[in-house]
């Protein structure tokens, strides 16, 4: 019982799971915006489609539409004046079950054919798209169009093939013979259904509204599952952009487009809430603050839920190798987004007595003017540092930044540019502050934007020590070490497996802690309190779906 | 890195992950007690093990002891006269993590190779363990030995091969190669740990303690988890039994033999509350009644928690090619142990016209006098009655069978047999009582014990109607249903994939409802109230470790 899209896309559904398998380098959505890759055009199309889209009702057929809402702005600076549905709950969530009542009968093949579609055509739209994410997150363009786009197809992909790697291990029938002695073996056919597990809903985030909210999508997409998508009202358009291709396909496959349907709100409103505890909503994938993760995971008890919270990621500097290429690697991963990456590092310990280059012993206040000038370069040119910066998402990150300059002494202060392109941008350069290891009250909070702390330590086995315990009580999604020991290396990977987080190990060239590659680098483990799953693993996508027997003698 | 047990195993567990994958039918523990299959002598032989037990401590050699608990009897008579120690939680956490520290880092291999080895012996102690489980459950011997015997050892190599079999799709080592145009690709080395949740508590049922027990014992072992096992205060031997050999292997393949605890306790008392709620404790598997299962869904938040709890299981008769044979399955359906299985039918919906058969039609008061004939005839013999009944577990039964009594007609009397060869044995013949489609009130509850309703419906969509409901919201392991219509058989199964139930069509041989074979049959779906996992599925297992990943440039 296939499906002509899932053999129309069987080939890559194949190449996808030979990259799970292995979990080496793979894509197949490429990640450079060049017009030799997307096409001639491609470009200026998908930033006229996005200009088409300012100003107006964003049309979205959906049924139960009660009024509209939006208001999301540029952190570039423009409103966007772009409206959208506003859903009446009960309306839509009965026709989203009648549109879950065909699709959940359809099977895998079907699922994970018309979701790897769905990907496609969200490609194709990635210039498109690409605006949407710069001009809700504050990302750079081509961080927009990297991160928002194919790198959250490729999350969205793995999504899929992990579903349906656990889906296609279910035998459709089985033969169950049972010897009986001398006699006659009992005889029975048996058939395993693969059902999904209801309604889904994904919660979006202001940052990374795609890359953080496909990997749920598909994931109970590819299971059979309705999806209810709730974007953060900051970050409405690159969703229901999504969500609308998703119709799309949907429909031309003849299925109902409520199986995916987007539930725009203001700020404030109780629509989460509402939605949440909802009987029907079985599942719940979502990425935000801490306080709103452990509502759910206390309050929706009648969904499974996944949540990305707040953490504290770190970084031990021991010694290197290899200073200047430390150094501009630590200043791209603090600058890259105005560090408002849930894997950006926040605390960098550093030993009191300094540390160890191949050129010379580097004291600690030294390494704290090193680093602060490192970055300095990377962020003096504001028409250039916009691009690696962007912008700052809202004013929560500018009251935090602001706060920070009196925690200690500062080793870099902030700057206010005005990058030529985009005159009333908020940007806003990084702020390092110096903090003495008694400092935890302050350095074991999450203080989200472009704020990090270096922070003098006894030691590398001082702060080894801290770093454990700041991921198990407090959570981290990354952890990042630089040491010319390998015992000093050999006592991380400890640490980082005790406490269960991701290890970067003398990151000094083309590769940042912040960024993690789908198909290869698990993004969080589930083991700490930053977030409860993997993305993505079996546990992810195992419990989207049941299995239903039938038996009967032959 | 592999490990001498896991190579001495390997057949075996490619036999098992080729079951896992087909579910046909295979057991590599041989359910007959046949000394052809067991040697000669075996039988004896775990007969005196078990004599030499009563009547004095149990030898386990566990940490942190404060006195001893124990206050079994046999529901065939005689109290067993066995304590056990009785563990200081915190000493004994205490111990269970020091010897944790380690086990988690012996690795994929060591878990399972000591997993199966301990089976192994399980399984050599096949005679011993049954009549532990006979005179703790009631069971009569044979089943004793083939429910708590092989086929509990089967459910336990079942969660060994599901553990390996997604541990073993995690790649120890990749190798990431991202192209960079025209300049050297970027390169990492990344390798992937599986690390365990942490320590896992094993809360075991009265009725079956071994079959319910292994495989939340085993998929947590098997994925590096230490596990913590707390019987039932009524059935603790078996449980007893099995730590002892577990922590044998342990010790002989050189870890700390506190990776597998007993935790024995006297009912009532409060030692599952504080246990379940230690924040070392990440992982609870459970069998029990719907209150204290949902008590640990509620509040041991830090905790995966995997339960099994009460349903309503049903049979739903529309016609027959063979009325014979449907009577005599069904009758020995309700017969077996005494209806104290959590796979035994309860409520048997007839229309209330009466239903085909080849010979004639029969009426609905007729289909309940034949029934009941058939019981009573399987229960005539006391002699050979309890070796299908077995013995009541406990008072609680007794007052449900004689409060059931009242609800209706009755078409079966209950009576109380004394065999001969157990003359103060609680055993009790099946209930069979009339009610009317509106009885719900009564129906809906869980009556577990040898009680069960035939339930006049207004016709055979009635009774997919009312069955349809009771799984959604009463919860159920199964669902039968006998029609020689297929288009009833195709609402059945239809009812069946949407309430989430395991569903067994026209049985009129040698298989029977309650029966769900290791391998094969799912047990339980996790779709409805009355489990929230499937035993066993890759859901089951895939949440009990984690992956912490570190990279660095090659």
């Amino acid at each position: 019982m296939s499906h002509p899209l899932f053999e129309r896309h069987r080939a890559t559904l194949d190449r996808a799971l030979e990259a799970i398998a292995g979990r080496g380098y793979w894509t197949p959505y490429p990640e450079s915006p060049s017009p030799k890759v997307y096409g001639d055009g491609a470009a200026e199309k998908g930033k006229a489609a996005f200009d088409a889209l300012l100003g107006r009702p964003f049309a979205l057929n959906q049924p139960a539409t009660v009024g509209t809402v939006g208001s999301e702005r540029s952190p570039f600076g423009p409103a966007l004046g772009i409206t959208y549905p506003k859903a009446d709950q009960n309306g839509l969530l009965a026709a989203v079950e009648t549109a879950q009542a065909r699709w959940r009968r359809a099977g895998p093949e079907a699922w994970v054919g018309v979701s790897i579609e769905i990907l496609k055509r969200i490609n194709e739209a990635s210039f498109e798209i690409a605006h949407a994410v710069m001009h809700t997150t504050g990302q750079a363009f081509v961080m927009a169009f990297q991160a928002g786009g194919p790198h959250a197809q490729d999350r969205g992909l793995e999504a899929v093939a992990y579903a349906w790697d656990e889906m296609r291990r279910i035998p459709a029938h089985a033969q169950w013979e049972k010897p009986q002695g001398r006699g006659e073996p009992l005889r029975m056919s048996k058939r395993f259904r693969i059902v999904p597990r209801g309604i889904a809903l994904v919660i979006g985030c202001s940052t990374f509204p795609t890359w953080n909210g496909y990997p749920g999508l598909f994931a109970s997409l590819a299971t059979g599952n309705a999806v209810i998508v709730k974007p953060h009202p900051a970050a409405i358009l690159p969703l229901a952009l999504t969500v609308r291709i998703a119709r799309e396909v949907l429909a031309e496959a003849g299925f109902d487009p409520n199986v995916v349907t987007l539930v725009a709100h203001e700020a404030g409103d109780d629509t989460v809430q509402a939605l949440a505890l909802r009987p029907e909503v079985k599942l719940i994938d979502f990425t935000g603050s801490t306080a709103n993760g452990r509502w759910l995971e206390e309050h929706a008890r009648q969904a499974l839920v996944f949540t990305e919270k707040a953490g504290v990621n770190q970084v031990i500097v021991d010694s290197t190798s290899d200073y200047q290429g430390m150094l501009k690697n630590l200043a791209f991963s603090l600058t890259l987004y105005s560090g408002q990456m849930c894997t950006a590092p926040q605390n960098l310990y550093v030993p009191k007595g300094g540390i160890d280059t191949p050129e010379r012993h580097v004291g600690f206040d030294e390494f704290a003017s090193d680093l602060a000038q490192a970055v300095g370069r990377l962020t003096e040119d504001p028409a250039r540092a916009v691009e690696v910066l962007g912008a700052v998402t809202g004013d929560a990150v500018l009251r935090r930044l602001e706060a920070a300059r009196s925690f200690g002494a500062i080793a870099l202060d902030t700057r206010a540019l005005t990058p030529p392109a985009w005159p009333e941008a908020r940007v806003h350069t990084p702020l390092i502050v110096k903090l003495a290891r008694g400092d935890r009250a302050t350095y074991l909070n999450e203080w989200f934007g472009p704020i990090s702390f270096v922070i003098a330590t006894d030691g590398t086995d001082d702060s080894l020590a801290i770093a454990r315990d700041a991921v198990a009580s407090h959570g981290a999604l990354t952890l990042s070490v630089y040491s010319s020991h390998d015992g000093v290396i050999a006592k991380a990977i400890d640490v980082a497996e005790d406490s269960g987080v991701a290890l970067s190990i003398n990151l000094t060239g083309g590769v940042f802690v912040n960024q993690s590659a789908a198909f290869s680098d698990f993004h969080g483990t589930g083991a700490n309190p930053a977030a409860n799953a993997a993305l993505t693993d079996a546990a992810y996508v195992a419990g989207r779906f049941r299995v239903v027997q039938h038996r009967m003698h032959i």
